[in-house]
């Protein structure tokens, strides 16, 4: 196991009716002027955005609104939103919504007390500084609820990137499984997806001798193979919403992850899918990942082969490993089209032709230096294989 | 799944020579004269102690020293400390130790910003306020680095109680695994023990529908099975020390117990047992656990039977269910005397002439309600059978 520092100070607050509290959680971390960020019409809609005020009035404290968070966030909302602040006076970012809206959020908290230009932090600068934020999450999916991290897509060019740093980790998460029960079917399928994703990322290792990350990252699959299949069923099956939330967030706090090399091969090589396309970043993930995994299976067929006994249930083919690793491939790929995921870039949205552009932003593009993932380093010939894989 | 709030803000330093970052973390968690606490004399033989204040007085941080503590830390001690504290004007404890160090530790921090006597927390009364707190831990298995629990013996009738709050969680706990590695076998399988009886507490639920948490606690008792022998084979396996030592971490910070009701019945019947005898609170739990859950089984036979197939590889006599129930028991049973630990009261030093007072302490002794337990509430005539099944 490779030394490590884990931190995760978010304040979660899980269960029904709890984003009724939210005001008082401002208030314990030091908000006294709040902007209230989301996106769409659904959580007008769903009277969640006028609970949250009231709850804010209650405790006398004052804030402002944007709205209009697309999936996929984008640059031109987050400057929108820094200016926004520094002009009311905020000291408060509340996220109300997914991991886009948290996303967005992070980058306006980190933007509003930085002097330079906040895309600085997705070409690699950390940050330091930011804001304190709260979230109240109606998607289990990024994550970001109780991650450091924060994706952004440039609209100067189209491209994804990421920043991190402990100053964007939210002071408090509200956690509520019934907020996500009015999502469509597709969109729970990808959220089950990006969560797998995350946990997959950190499966895929070249450091040895992990087990109890090994077990919990399975635990946590095991997790999303039960439920997922359950909230499809069911939308309104509010235990397996709650058991996918948690599952959710402990997918990507780190706490599965510590003490290893990690991979994020699959979600750098779907950043320009979703990016490009503006697919929804979990449907993307089911076409990258099983190409993915086929074309680095060799690196480590015990691996593979590993995941597929504990999680996938395939029997070990002693003598021919590599037949027990790509069942368990296999067997991922089938989960995901089960769950009504995309296959290919054709039920993606995504074009044949636009591969060498995808490979070329992916690999050469801003803040890249030539290849991707940590399990095996992919360069610009191995992503076009990989994209050829999918089509 | 129960509505819950979770919080484990606690900052880990984990791995190999990071002791040696002791005096930074001090002063970035605001410490200006610390309290070191520590037990007996393998922390001075091992040259840690020198290893921390040489760290301290790098980074100008002055401090005072209180050895002496116990397994079963000791209340005299504790009023000792807060003492010490004021006269020095402490302002940061840091425990340099195992559990029994951490947990005096907490006693101590939370006493010297206490009016009362520091007693009443363990009666009851939560805790809201106490010094920062750093450790650097040298045992894997009381889970006390990451918790916001304590555990004290009261010299005046020889009578383990807990205490709790957030207040009393580490800002820092450092975990070198390398520090493990000189713990003898004996002490080494106690760890392990305890940490699956963090586990199993917690596995031991009536709240339904909540397999995020079970998987998770699945995931660490598949750990401990796995490594636990490793380490007893091979004491200086710094990898299966560096698994357990996570494991141990994370089997008590509660990631894996929320949303549930819990038990902890093992853990109050072992009490009075290390209380009275003096002995390792692990090897108190190997002979409880297997009693405890033999009594219980019945309750829930199924449930039994899922850690039966899960982590213990029983095959499911679907027709019999009670039958892979109790197999389950009996492997845990056997994995416990396999690393070493007692199997009954004879082995561990107990006597069942005692087993009249024992019951009287545990059911109607100072806090307490008449029973014990959240799986099933056993009252003192249960526990009479239960430490007779024990004998």
């Amino acid at each position: 196991m490779n030394n490590f520092d884990f931190y995760s100070p978010t304040y979660f607050v899980f269960g029904k009716d709890r984003e009724n509290e939210v005001g008082s959680y401002v208030k314990r971390f030091g908000g006294s002027k709040v902007l209230i960020h989301y996106g769409g019409g659904s959580v007008v809609r769903s009277g969640l955005l006028d609970c949250v005020k009231k709850s804010l009035e209650e405790e006398k404290i004052p804030f402002v609104e944007l709205g209009g968070v697309k999936p996929n966030p984008r640059s031109g909302l987050v400057y929108e939103g820094i200016d926004l602040c520094k002009k009311e006076g905020v000291d408060f970012v509340l996220a109300v919504g997914g991991g886009s809206v948290i996303d967005s959020s992070k980058a306006i908290a980190a933007g509003v007390v930085y002097d330079g230009d906040f895309w600085d932090y997705y070409q690699g600068k950390r940050i330091e500084k930011a804001l304190p934020i709260g979230t109240i999450l109606t998607i289990a999916a990024a994550g970001s609820e109780g991650s450091p991290d924060s994706v952004i897509t440039n609209e100067d060019g189209m491209f994804k990137r990421g920043a991190t740093g402990d100053a964007i980790r939210p002071k408090f998460s509200i956690l509520n499984p019934a907020l996500t029960q009015t999502l469509p079917a597709y969109q729970s399928a990808a959220g089950v997806t990006d969560i797998m994703a995350h946990l997959y990322e950190r499966y895929l290792t070249n450091t040895t001798e992990v087990e109890v990350t090994d077990r919990l990252i399975e635990a946590l699959l095991l997790t999303m193979k039960h439920e997922g299949p359950r909230v499809i069923d069911d939308p309104n099956n509010y235990d397996a919403r709650a058991n996918i939330m948690w599952a959710g967030m402990m997918a990507h706090n780190n706490s599965c992850g510590v003490g290893r090399t990690q991979d994020w091969a699959s979600h750098d090589i779907e950043h320009e899918l979703s990016a490009l396309y503006d697919c929804t970043h979990g449907a993307g993930l089911a076409v990258t990942m099983p190409a993915v995994f086929s074309y680095t299976m060799n690196h480590n067929v015990m691996r593979f082969a590993q995941v597929a006994t504990r999680v996938w249930g395939c029997q070990m083919d002693f003598e021919h490993p590599e037949v027990t690793a790509k069942a368990g491939i296999e067997a991922f790929r089938h989960f995901l089209i089960s769950i009504g995921m995309p296959k290919n870039f054709e039920e993606l949205g995504a074009k044949e032709e636009d591969i060498p552009k995808l490979v070329d932003v992916l690999c050469n593009g801003d803040g890249r230096g030539g290849s991707v993932g940590g399990f095996v380093s992919l360069n610009a010939d191995d992503c076009t294989k990989i994209y050829q894989m999918m089509v």
